[in-house]
């Protein structure tokens, strides 16, 4: 059985890719970030996930992110937007937040003697960010296996993004595929203590299509005012 | 004036690294890690070197990397050894060290709008860590440039490693051109929360003989039973 380190931030996407690596067979560590974002709420819901799916390891790493600032998810100065208000890559974008997320999966993997690490991007349906693209992901594992001892050694890192090519309507038919319960999940860059959504932030929206798109019915909890 | 973030241990290279920067005329901030290493003390010395070479700002993030382990500089099961005692890469080697944190100064640097990074990293006088190769600063500085919103506007980050191809003593001399007090700076694995080197681990070793080659006195405090 092959080991696999899933980034699980609690989300639709990472829910599936968690799933998706059960599904390939991987036994799977799952790693979460407390990186000062407003709707940690989502760390609930990712050890809530991570149990149901019997992980080998949820890991939860500590990441004062909020000291650099520079985004509407961890910056107190600035406003997280509704959907579709803010042209080009909007405020939400945590700038090399995927990169410094897949740099310490790395560093776990090298230690566990895990070459499979994964990551829940798309570039279909999401809000632009350049850090979602394959042009990333190709590049990192490249890098990956320039850095570390176990790469220069032949013993290959592989970064697997299952969902890059997928629509948010496939990515839910994958995971309802696998069995996901997707109540369990918390995409909302707003979410409350309680883990409700907003519904009106761009990863809500986003998710909310999708769920349309498939014609299922929304399981996502909102807050109640919404 | 342009801006520049210096990786600064404490060390002689990092030291070295921010008196080039200040040189090269940069504005420089300098990014420190708290990461569970064993020889901590070495913040405090890269305290008083921030000081002293009046950076603009001096951030100590924190990163529990003893979470992770796999290393002997982080991890208690493990030793730190002597010079020579370990064939190929040392245990010292932390997996993924370098790239975690570069990738979390590109962070702060895409928020300062700074497109200078300096690593005091040198593939000549070292210990064969993979993440201490030109090879490895490239693949970074391209991920770098696909990683980032800056990047791919065309707001270039440059990865500058300019101790990559010299000698501990050629380290050295460039440092006492530009007034480095090395009497500041610790190297050491073991170093003692008083900020004194054990004189013998690999890092201690390489650093006594750039000393030694360069025929000057190694101005480095000894823990005194050495």
């Amino acid at each position: 059985m092959t080991k696999a380190i899933v980034l699980l931030s609690g989300g639709l996407d990472s829910t599936t890719c968690l799933y998706w690596a059960k599904n390939q067979g991987h036994e799977c560590y799952a790693l979460s970030f407390d990186y000062g974002q407003k709707h940690r709420s989502e760390l609930n819901q990712a050890k809530i996930i991570a149990k149901a799916a019997a992980v080998k390891e949820h890991k939860i790493m500590q990441l004062s992110m909020d000291l650099i600032g520079g985004s509407s998810l961890t910056d107190d100065t600035l406003i997280v937007p509704n959907a579709g208000e803010q042209m080009g890559v909007p405020n939400t974008y945590v700038p090399a937040r995927n990169t410094i997320f897949l740099s310490i999966a790395l560093g776990w993997a090298e230690v566990l003697n895990c070459h499979n690490i994964i990551i829940g991007v798309s570039a279909v349906d999401y809000s632009g960010y350049p850090d979602c693209r394959p042009e990333f992901i190709t590049a990192f594992q490249n890098l990956a296996n320039l850095a570390t001892k176990a790469g220069i050694e032949g013993n290959q890192f592989y970064i697997h993004a299952p969902l890059a090519k997928l629509t948010k309507q496939q990515t839910i038919q994958m995971g309802l595929s696998f069995g996901v319960d997707y109540s369990q999940t918390i995409s909302c860059y707003r979410a409350n203590t309680h883990g409700e959504a907003c519904g009106t932030c761009d990863s809500c929206n986003l998710r909310k299509q999708g769920f349309k798109a498939q014609n299922i019915a929304d399981p996502t909890r909102y807050i109640s005012n919404n």
